[in-house]
């Protein structure tokens, strides 16, 4: 579905509404300096894609890959005209689970087409902050793939930050004696992370060239704001491999805890046999028929049997307590 | 065997059936711009590639290699004419398992041979596909090589995917408490992600030269053509390689899980120790021999003694299963 | 909160007292070789950056970042002004934690400025160590930013000290037999060593570039300055290293030792079962019915039975000593 | 001791026996393109290497490092003579060993001199191998240099593939329930890959420059022979990669067998005792002495109580079946 | 303390005794190429490297460092007068522990300062070697240097074989059945080789600079001896590697051991209980007070009880012993 179609010079809108993808291209390809076309798409439906590389003259690589979906995040340079993959990042809080969507940008002099798939990171916010910056704005396509890129890589933020407090939670569990081992929570939250990293981490690479200035038509001014969102998308890839780390580091010190814990547990049943055991030894001596066994002939034996064995278990429940084993 | 032996000009196949290798060398060697004969081997006899070797002047390492088999991916050049090795994989449903297959490729000005070893990415296909593409079947050889290239890497994809959905499989495992842990097929998964990787990372290189445009009778054209398979080779390295650190976490967490697991079973056992143990001491009281005993001498003594044994293990019971031991 | 705002020319302090902004900002702009201003900020007010944005027309992106902190250590380059972050550290002795705090510094011809967020690395020590060289003041605003470098570089060490005392005690935790297994602070531990190389490892790359002399403005003299601090760093973040190497061995140690004392446990108590059950079954022998069971009328029979009794615990109890299970 | 001493003009071997080495010295001083002495030691005693350094003006430094052995494999430019170390290894089959040995090589201009330390890697069939190339050997020294390196690399294929045959009995054991963990056996294959990898992955550098020319005196053509022992040096050190991996992987999969082993173990264990402890409770309370026991004077009583017991440890045992446990 | 003081020229040392600082400043000033004067200290009073400094103009920098000691090793470049910073190492047997110690170089045009602190690396032995080859000490200054660092990194040697050998000992332990698990050991092994990993390793790249001719002032035949020195560096840094990776396996191997032990003793524990449980059972069915049980007035009924309670343990001996828990 087509769900905007702007035409931008000097840093301003020209339409409120949208036009047609026809006349776009036909302004595209008359497109001055800084003057440019953009054509958001959502979830586009087959023929979508296939009239605007009609117009716009899309290669067939990059139309094929858009359609495809589940690409890697990469920038491909098709002679000055750009194809670029971003993966957005979603966290879920209830489910405590990472969605990811992608965004498809087709860059190239006058005009800058995206496709939008799957949850997370709307485009229209990106849009709307660059509008609001016309200095910007003004720099033409590259501007508003910037735009893009930086609210792609902002909104992986809080799903770091989601990802720290799931940790944090986990951390708390696993040193807590009085919860279960979160053995499961730990693996999940692992692999939320690994598929994450990979989501972010192949962007580094492009956001560099970027930053370099590796890719023609790149005002140097917008340079500097390419750098900030490199910036950015490095310090989570920073944060995401720390988390990586932690969670190796959790997972062994939770089986060093179960390890522990059963310590703890086999300590705690072994003193209560011994203080069921030990009584019973007395109980069975008396219960032997010995023709001659004075005590079971005593006024208070029995008394002074039942004494023996309380005495004997409080005193092995004593002993226990003060090791730790109770 | 000599599967076909066709001979391209124009992005046309010349004729439709097989020709004779020693006329399709004296076209090789006359071939214009963007003409070549293309000879397909199926897992060859000795022969054969000896009589190819001489017609078309293959270098004898490479032609040693493609004898040995079992070589590394890798593009070698001999003065303009190259030795490619691929390894083919194949993801077998029933056994779990990738087989892998090798196809060297010799290709030069005007000719390009085919070797096709074991399972895997059958060429026909490739070859189908690439005649219904004039354009790029005009640009010769090298359009042949990557039509080849872009089929074995796009067969990793279901090879790939076979093991994610194992692993999936694998995860319910691990953390479903009445199965019994699958340490040896999470370690069998782990061996098949090692080798897929070592048959498909050395690939990577190569391809980023070609890429790149290192090689020496790459069209520019179709360079963006191998960009393209490039990316997908990336793109699965970078799969395998989060299924590997994916499965080293599995093995850790199965760990911790058996571990907890045993927890469970001492917890278990111990009560149930508990619940006989505790009764017996009672018994044992009341089988001492101590004259003067006068419980015994109540008229329900007996019943009354069976009750607190029965209540003693009832208490015990209720006891063990609410501090979840049972 | 503007702490102080000097103005130094030829390696001296201008004045005693802090001088309005407005008027250092003019001074900058007319600034001769060497001479410069440094205003020293501390957890300022919104106002506050504005204000000297405006002045001394800092770029948007580098204030913006400024204003949101927890920012990744880096040096940014603005057409010859520049925005550097550090992250300060400093180690609480009774929490055994880090705490980080965020040095911003803006710099560029005729003026640096300094925004401090957070505890540690007091800046004034660091302008009052500077000031005590006249030679090194007189060479300009890059003094003055190696200056805090050094003192926040420097500040580095305590914390890595302190966290090296930990894991000696830790260790010394670990490997006595009497301390329970001290898991969660391992853990604990491990996370503070990745938070700190986190702060302070993506600080090297900034400080080669400054030693390799890469950022324009920096005197021949002070890049050996900048080498020193550059060296240390890179010592620290070698040690930080080291100490996380060290308590992934620790904690694997720990578990090894979690299991081996487990192990030690379950042979003592094993020792007790026995040493109680070998004697009920002497005791349950000569409790049993028979009418033929010469021992029971002898005369000394039950006083046999009892030194049997503890004969065979003392036996045991000697035997399971010398294989060392009690 | 000096094994063989040829002189080797136009690719055919001119004596059919060792020459003096002083006469070897003045041909190769006089020597033409592509003529060359060979000089073959094994084990040399302390004068013999002096003599030849004496004679072919070896640097003090190779000599030095021959003489002491244990060097790592490397290729050092004495000003256009050359000084390489490779290691050999051999696998012995039963030891499950790998046993290493040493080739030292001085190579210049008209002279080879190779010297062997311990096992492996027998020169005289590289010498062979060479001979019967005559094209190859009009070549000069860097062809025997050649010979040489490409025999020391075919010679690692049957120690890698003996690593792996052990491998593959350690995973069946490791899998197989009857059998004891072979975790030693785990271990020293690990040592094994270790040490070998050690020995071999240095000497891909070396080989690298080979390939790309960097050293001075290797003809074009035989570049590619080079490259071809390049690469299989490399398909070896992947493979040895790929074995560590996987014995870390084998050693953590038998940690966890190890435990789940126990945990069966553990389950039999506690059934047996439940089946024992159960009938005694009821002997035990049949041992009462109450006056009043019904039961007791019932006339089948005794057997109804054996019965009960034997149906009790009956049902328990088939209870303890259905889960598992036994 | 100064130790020595030398005027060396043409490869000769011109005093036997050592003459004045002052004197010796003098000489290094007029220092014609290859003539130099070497101050050898060791653990020198505050007062000594001022002294110094002053007479040859040393860096304040290079003093601090050189003051402060715990350094990392490194070469500094001060306008062709150098800064080197060596960790001496060496091995204490009884202990088991690596001392490490340090060397610091000034030098420069005309003179080398040695400052040795710590135990470790004699440098006599060095100047003594030097001096018996005046070809190299001819070479000036920079062979001081190559006898100092050569001499270091051959000290290196003995550490690593004392590793090694606590290695083995190591291993044996935990694969022997009798000893307990040396976790503790193992442990402080691996601190130790990280520690001496982190004092021997940074030394590597400036090695290579030497090897390389990166540093000015060092001719052309010194380059070849660095580059010597470089390779038994590189050869004992990859030894510490393998022994880092072989120390992380034996932890992990030891803790598979501990657990196998374990189940052992549990199999052990289960079966003697097995065997008293078992005629405890008997001999409570015959402890049964009912009215009418024949065995108990059999004549040899009681003989039999015991036949059947000793026989019954017997063959629960063997059975346990068959099936090795025994």
């Amino acid at each position: 579905m087509i769900v905007d179609c702007a035409h931008y010079r000097d840093g301003k809108r020209q339409h409120e509404d949208a036009i047609e993808p026809e006349r776009a291209a036909e302004i595209a390809r008359a497109a001055a300096e800084g003057e440019f076309i953009w054509i958001g798409l959502h979830q586009p439906e087959p023929g979508d894609l296939a009239r605007l590389s009609r117009l716009f003259g899309l290669h067939e690589l990059a139309v094929e890959d858009a359609e495809l979906k589940h690409q890697r995040p990469k920038i491909e340079d098709y002679d000055r005209s750009y194809f670029i993959v971003l993966r957005t990042a979603h966290y879920h809080e209830e489910e405590e689970q990472v969605h990811f969507g992608e965004i498809h940008i087709f860059a190239g002099a006058g005009y800058v087409i995206t496709v939008r798939h799957g949850p997370g990171s709307e485009l229209a916010t990106a849009r709307k902050r660059l509008e609001a910056r016309p200095d910007l704005l003004a720099l033409g396509p590259s501007a508003a793939v910037w735009a893009i890129v930086d609210k792609v890589v902002d909104d992986y933020l809080p799903v770091v930050d989601g990802i720290e407090d799931d940790i944090e939670e986990v951390e708390d569990e696993v040193f807590d004696d009085d919860q279960p081992a979160p053995t499961a929570r730990i693996y999940h939250l692992k692999r939320e992370v690994i598929e994450f990293h990979r989501a972010a981490w192949p962007l580094l690479n492009p956001l560099d060239a970027l930053e370099r200035g590796a890719y023609f038509g790149v005002p140097d001014e917008l340079r500097r704001f390419f750098r900030d969102v490199h910036d950015h998308a490095r310090r989570i890839d920073e944060q995401v491999n720390s988390q990586r780390e932690l969670l190796t580091s959790i997972l062994e010190a939770n089986l060093a805890l179960v390890s522990v814990n059963q310590n703890e547990v086999v300590k705690k049943i072994s003193a209560i046999a011994a203080i069921i055991a030990a009584p019973t030894l007395i109980a069975s001596v008396y219960g032997m028929n010995f023709a001659d066994m004075p005590e079971l002939d005593w006024r208070y034996g029995y008394l002074m049997a039942l004494t023996a064995m309380a005495m004997l278990a409080l005193v092995l429940g004593v002993f226990f307590r003060r090791i730790r084993w109770l």
